[in-house]
């Protein structure tokens, strides 16, 4: 260590990193654990692969993002063989089944929860590490599966604490615009992508924008100018008619987008939503759950046909006063190919990932940002009770009631102090006279808290419950009496 | 994807890293939610930091391993600042008290459980990535604060199914040999790290070979020769006696102790190690639980003061019938340096931590391999049930029990071999017959197990039994069916 000291480092987070704790972290494990247990209720597995994976096997399929093989946090091990850390759940899902395929039952069914790291641009809300609880069923190329994510991210988003009405799963399938697309005479891959991206930009663009994309180009705010698909007004206004075709219930939108795709033209991507919505309607899913949408398109490269969306409809005030709506808390589909490409043969698969942070955070918000309770706080006013201290803390936990002693070396009024902070709700005292009289004195830190803010004004009120906020007691009374403060602090 | 076609990644998991599954997995999680629930009733707030840290904040505190800034997982962020994955979660902690000091209470307490990554030679047993569970106290320099660590550690471990007899916690001060060293004149800090280690290696050595390594040195059985800290017989006698005086009861040994080290030259790693025991013996340490072992050393540049080590007592056979004896699965003590380092003033802090992939291995060998139980399986034998099969599984969900449906397109052999797969307890199959009777036919797939094994012994009770396997019932009767053949199967 010496040759350590004359170097001190400075202590910092690194950027776009969070270290989290109280409230925020406890509302994101309890969504996790909600989460995952409906996801093993529908019969996932759970499974854990590591945080690497070697680089070629996770591949270019980073959703939502257009430049392939970058955002990854990337290493070269000891081997020369590059490693990257996982940007999703289902990219190593997809390497675990190739590799195992012959022992797992078909369709293979697993749910996982854990961090996954992009290495991009932080910003504010914006983070290089975030939490993702996902479901996958891998094997089944059948609509009913799809289905099902829908129908399981509705019971998974209301187990989290996301009310009825407060939530909408969309879907939609890749395949209503490939049909259209085909129909219209587009087969070059790249035209198709610059569809693809503009009508993916439809939220913030609105129709007006995406149709400049559709044809000719678009110049932005700052004057910068994106080259459009090159579509003719007339192939752009069926398109965009096809991702306005929302309707109020399922049945009118699927009766609308035939409407747009014509007798004859729809293909395999109205038959498809035909069938999963049979399912949707077999498994009670009501109107305000689950919504067809067109107007969905999510990662360019990485979904094959059915696209999930799972959004926030509550509205919240933001730090600054703005009215926020979350919008999208999590999302998947069909992705065919992801598993296919390392075995060589087709295998069909479907899934659903909730992304756990931004959903915590939204909750967070939509609750108002409440601190929880730390333990009861056990102060040795007199260091030779220490001892006594021990054993009353014991005796709490034995009760069920989280409890600490306080280890610092400051006096009584630090130790009030301390007591506080930790948002303790009680504090039991042994100082000297306590223990010469086999007593301790309760003091209830809520009820004091409040008084305090009484005292300035209602000065009667004041006086008159002053004596119930500190009380000595006998040592055997202290369990009950604790415990009838924190019943009175949490109704 | 087109570009990605030809090239078919080959699916491997790197090397030295594990996928889990099914119990393992399962066991491993309980046990951190259960030593987590320990460390929060005993006052610890939880704390998550993010996976990475700068390599110059995390150090060269590698513990138990002697060549500083080998085996850390790094790479160089976009703005050239190195990044390390944490190798522990005591590091990091040093990190984020040095940054928020003002904020935290003091002594502030946290803890916190996921996965460390460790850059080393992977081997069985030996991975690359793994998971701790650990609860610090930093900014307490009192021994009350590590005997806490010790009793809550039993506590712990306890709670996470190790019953009483079958683990000891152990405890020792780097200070006992550090005095003992100064009392013998040695005083160069090689020479001490030359003691230290040979000292580590007295499980390994024993006492014999312990003394070779103090003295001139030692000759492996490959030959190879390591240079000994060059300590006169005398001095080499007096270390090994002080390294073997645990005695059967804690006072015994604190007796012992003070007996190696002479009158009036104890120092304070016996006043130390007094006044944790006190503390012990008033938490009602017995001592099967706690032990004082002057031969524990642990982390070689690490631990500043007392050290902890948990151990496993009980012996177990592994897959080859060689009895194992799981030793250590948890450890700690006091680290004085680590926030220092950051901070120029010092903060003591002392901590433990569970092995918790470790420790799940010994609890699954000791429980022998049982495997979870899975969903009961809901098989749609006629395609046209998939939506009563939905409604089915839905119905047992809302009863508790997780249920799945088919969703492979294969028929009822197939079918009925896929719920063995996922080692259902129970079967519900919806064929046309059953459609039409408004029944289901429901097989318990445990009790068939146990009967087909019978059947090529006793006929005559396979016979007897045969009916119940199988039993076609009506709908409405299904739930409580189902309940009662799960009941039976947990009997």
């Amino acid at each position: 260590m010496s040759k350590d000291e004359a170097f001190r480092p400075k202590a910092r987070r690194p950027r776009g990193l969070a270290d989290r704790r109280g409230l925020s972290l406890a509302t994101e494990r309890a969504i996790v654990d909600r989460v995952l247990g409906v996801y093993q209720a529908w019969g996932f597995e759970r499974l854990e692969t590591s945080a690497f994976e070697y680089a070629d096997a996770l591949g270019k399929f980073l959703p939502d993002q257009d430049r392939p093989n970058e955002g990854v946090f990337a290493l070269q091990d000891d081997d020369e063989q590059w490693l990257a850390l996982r940007y999703d759940l289902t990219a190593p899902l997809a390497r675990f089944v190739a590799e195992n395929y012959d022992a797992l039952p078909k369709p293979y069914r697993r749910c996982a929860a854990g961090p996954v790291w992009r290495n991009e641009k932080p910003g504010p809300g914006r983070f290089r590490e975030f939490w993702q609880c996902d479901a996958d069923t891998v094997g089944s190329a059948s609509p009913a599966a799809d289905a099902e994510m829908i129908a399981m991210a509705c019971a998974a988003l209301e187990a989290a604490g996301v009310g009825r009405g407060a939530y909408v799963v969309k879907l939609s399938t890749r395949k209503l615009l490939d049909g259209l697309l085909a129909s219209l005479g587009v087969t070059d891959a790249a035209q198709r992508l610059t569809v693809l991206r503009a009508a993916d930009k439809l939220d913030r663009l609105g129709p007006e924008g995406v149709r400049l994309l559709l044809g000719a180009g678009r110049k932005d705010e700052s004057g910068d100018f994106t080259k459009g698909a090159g579509l003719e007004p007339v192939a752009a206004d069926r398109l965009l008619t096809l991702l306005g075709a929302r309707r109020a219930t399922r049945c009118q939108t699927l009766a609308a987008i035939a409407d747009v795709l014509g007798e004859g033209q729809a293909g395999d991507g109205l038959a498809e939503l035909l069938a999963t919505n049979a399912v949707l309607d077999a498994l009670g899913l009501d109107e305000d759950q689950a919504q067809i949408d067109p107007a969905i398109v999510r990662g360019l490269e990485y979904y094959t046909g059915a696209v999930f969306e799972a959004e926030l409809l509550t509205e919240v005030k933001d730090e600054h006063g703005h009215i926020v709506r979350f919008g999208s808390v999590g999302g998947g589909g069909r992705y065919d190919d992801l598993v296919s490409r390392f075995k060589g043969q087709p295998i069909p698969a479907t899934g659903f990932s909730i992304g756990v942070s931004r959903l915590a955070a939204a909750l967070a918000m939509a609750q108002g940002a409440l601190e929880a309770d730390g333990p009861v706080v056990v102060l040795p006013f007199d260091a030779d009770g220490m001892a006594d201290c021990f054993a009353i803390a014991a005796d709490l936990r034995a009760a069920g009631i989280a409890a600490e002693v306080y280890l610092g070396g400051s006096g009584p009024k630090a130790q009030l102090k301390y007591a506080d902070k930790r948002n303790a709700p009680a504090a039991v005292i042994l100082g000297g006279d306590e223990r010469a009289a086999g007593a301790v004195t309760v003091k209830d830190l809520k009820l004091g808290l409040a008084l305090s803010a009484l005292a300035e004004g209602d000065r009667e009120a004041w006086k008159a419950r002053q004596g119930e906020v500190q009380q000595t007691i006998k040592r055997a009374a202290m369990v009950d009496h604790v415990r009838a403060i924190l019943a009175r602090a949490s109704a």
